[in-house]
C-alpha cells in the first residue's frame, strides 16, 4: 500500500466496535432496506440479532413516508434490480438525502451486468453520494470505474487488490468504502484505512452473508460518529460472530443459525479478545 | 376493560386449540398467501409444520383459479405492497368472497404509510370483510381509524391498549380481531374476548414470526367453527410452540429452527399443561 | 412399466452420482435461477452446499449478459410466475439456447393454473427445449398434456403413475425427465429409466426442497455427460443428504439446517453405502 496510508490501531478499532455494538442495542436504529429478493430474510434477521430494527417495503412513496417519519439509515442493494425497484430506490435516496438520513450502497455484481452498472453510476453522479459503499473487490473496482468481471456475487479478486480503488472512490465521493473478503478493508477519503482479519471461509457458503453485512453496516453508520467507524464496527462484529458460529457448526446450514445466535450473544469481551486488526 | 366483556375460560380456550390442532393435521387446509416478500419462507414452513399446506403465487388470475379449485383460506398481508400486488389481492378477495372462502387480513405497518393504509381502508369498505384481522396494537388502532404511528412492523403500543378498538372493528365488520403482543387478545363483535399469555420475547427477534402467525390463523379459521375460535387456536398454538422453542435455543437463529420443530411435535398435552389463559 | 424400459444398475447410478458430486465441487458451475419468490434462499444455499454457485436476478437483459459471460446452466421455475418474470425468462432461454447453455424446467403446479400452464406449453413448443424437466407426478402428467389437478406444489399422484408420460415427454423433446416423489424416476427418450428410492417423508415438510432439487439438477446437468445423468446424480445426492439430515433432526426446522450440513459434508462413501437403486 502507498506510504500516505494511515492504518488504524487495534485498540482504536476495538473501541469503535465495542461502542457501536452498545449503541446498536441501546438505540435500535431502524434501517430501511431496498435489497435483493434472495437475502431479505437473513438481512432482517441479522439486523434484529444485532439489536437494530429492519424495515422492507416496495413502494417509493412508502419509502419516502417511512424516511420522513423514523428511518435512521437506508440500504440500497442492487442484487436483483428491476426497473420498478430502481424507481423506488431513487425516490428513497431523494427522501434520505433531504432528511440527512445516511444511505449505504451495496453494488452487487456491478461490472459485468450493464443495467445495474449504469444505474449505480447514475446514483454516484447525482450529487447525493452514499455515506458508505460495501462491496467485494470486483464490485469496488467496477464501481470505481476499473475493469472487473464479477461472477455473480462472488469476487474473483482479492480484497487487497481493490484498496487503491476504494481510496479513490472515498476521496471522490467524500465518504467511506468497505471492501469485504478474506481480509476486510475500510477506507475513508483522507488515507485512513482499517485492515480487519476476522471471519471464516464458511461465510461464503451461506447466501446473503455479504449482503446482510451491508445492512449491518447501515445500522452501524446510523449510530456511529462517521461512516468509516460504522464500516469498521460492522466488519469486526460480523467477522467475530462468524468465527464463533463456525466453531459451533458442522456445515452451512447450522452455521446460518449459529451466526445469528452468536450475534445475539456477542459480548464486548468477545470483541476485545478475538479482534484481528492488522496495524 | 368494559363490563360487557365476556372472557372465555381456560378450559374453553384449551378445548378450541386442541381440536383445531387435530383438525389442521387431519384436514391439511390449503392456505393461499399473498404476503410480503421478506416472510415467505417462514410463512410456508410454519404452515407445513402445523399440518397445513401453503400456496403462494403472484398473478391475480391464478389466485382466482386456485381459490375456485381448492383453497381453504386466503391471507392478505400488506407488508411489501406494490400496485401490481394490490390488484392481484383484490382479484383474490373477490374470488374468495364468491366461493365463501374466508380471508384474513394482516395490516402490517398500517397507519404511518399512506399507500397501504388507503388500500386497507378500501378493502374494509368494500362489503367483503375479512373473517379475521391479525395485527399488533398500533396496526389494530390504525385499522380501526385511530391515530397510531407504527415503526415498521414493530408495535409501539401495548396490545391491551387496542382491545377497545379491536372490539369496535369486530362489531363493525361482523368478524374477529386478533391483537398480538406480549399478551394476545382475540375479540369478536359480541363482546367475547380471549386473553392469552403464552409466548416469549425472543419471538420478536425473528423476522416474520408475527406474519407467519397471521398465516397460521388463516389455516386455523379454515378448520374452526368460526373466526374467533381460529384466532384463539392460532395464538395458543404459536405462543406455546414459541415457549418450547425458547427453552431449546440460545439465540434467534436456533430459535427459528426450534419453533418449527416444536410445532411439528406439539402435543395436545403440551397445550393442556402450558396454556396461559387469563380468565 | 412397459417391456422396452431399460433400468440402469445400482453400480452405474452410484458411479454417476459420485463423479457428479466430485465435478460439482471441482468446477463450481454457475447456475442462473429464475425461480419462485418463496424458495430463493434455500435454492441458493443448497447450490452453495453442493459446491455450485448460484445467481439470481430479475431483469431479462441482465440474464442475457450473465449467460453470455459465464453461466453454466439456467433454471426456469414457474412457481410464482408474473407477466414481467415470464418476459425475462423468455429472454434468458433465448440467450441460453444461443450459447448452448442447458436450461432446466420446473413446471411447478402446472395443470390447474391456466397462466403458467399456457406459458410452459409455449416454451415447450418453441423449438428450444429444456435439457431436463423436473416435476412431481401431477406436474409431469400435466406438462405432457394429461389431465391432472395439482393442489399447489403438492402432487396428488404417485410418481410411478407419471413414468409413461415422462418417457413420452422425453422422447418428444429429446431430453430427460426427472419425476420426484417417494420414489424418484429419471427417464430419457430412449427407454432408459433410473428408479431411485432415497429420501425421507420430512422433505415434504420444508418449503422449497423440491424446487431446490430442481436447481441442484441444473448444476448437475452442467457438469454431467448428459441431462439423464445430471438427473440421476441430483436425485441420489438430494435423497441421501435428506436421509442423513432426517437422522440428525427432530422436526422440519432443524432438518432444513441439517440437510445443508449433510450436503456440505457428503462423502462418496455415503453415496456408495446408502444409494437405493431399484434395478
Amino acid at each position: 500500500m502507498s506510504p500516505e496510508i494511515k492504518k488504524i490501531t487495534k485498540e482504536n478499532a476495538v473501541k469503535i466496535a465495542v461502542e457501536t455494538l452498545r449503541a446498536l442495542r441501546e438505540k435500535s436504529p431502524l434501517v430501511l432496506n431496498f435489497t435483493n429478493s434472495v437475502v431479505q430474510p437473513i438481512t432482517a434477521n441479522l439486523l434484529l440479532a444485532a439489536g437494530a430494527a429492519p424495515a422492507m417495503l416496495c413502494d417509493g412513496s412508502e419509502a419516502r413516508d417511512l424516511i420522513n417519519a423514523c428511518a435512521n439509515a437506508l440500504l440500497i442493494n442492487v442484487g436483483t434490480l428491476s426497473k420498478t425497484q430502481a424507481e423506488a430506490m431513487e425516490c428513497a435516496i431523494k427522501a434520505a438525502s433531504e432528511k440527512f438520513v445516511p444511505w449505504i450502497l451495496d453494488p452487487v455484481a456491478v461490472g459485468g451486468l450493464e443495467f445495474r452498472t449504469k444505474f449505480v453510476r447514475k446514483l454516484l453522479a447525482s450529487g447525493k453520494p452514499p455515506a458508505l459503499i460495501r462491496g467485494n473487490a470486483s464490485e469496488i473496482l467496477a464501481t470505481a470505474g476499473y475493469d472487473a468481471t464479477p461472477r455473480g456475487p462472488e469476487s474473483t479478486s482479492s480484497s487487497e487488490s481493490a484498496v487503491e480503488a476504494g481510496i479513490q472512490l472515498a476521496k471522490a465521493l467524500g465518504n467511506a468504502v468497505l471492501i469485504t473478503g478474506e481480509i476486510d478493508f475500510v477506507c475513508d477519503g483522507n488515507g485512513k484505512v482499517a485492515v480487519l482479519g476476522n471471519g471464516h471461509a464458511i461465510m461464503t457458503k451461506v447466501t446473503g452473508i455479504g449482503c446482510a453485512m451491508g445492512a449491518l453496516s447501515a445500522a452501524c453508520v446510523a449510530v456511529s460518529k462517521n461512516a468509516f467507524e460504522g464500516g469498521v464496527a460492522s466488519a469486526l462484529i460480523m467477522g467475530i460472530s462468524g468465527e464463533i458460529a463456525a466453531e459451533r457448526s458442522r456445515g452451512s446450514g447450522t452455521f446460518a443459525a449459529e451466526i445469528l445466535d452468536a450475534l445475539c450473544n456477542l459480548s464486548e469481551e468477545d470483541i476485545r479478545s478475538r479482534a484481528r486488526v492488522l496495524e
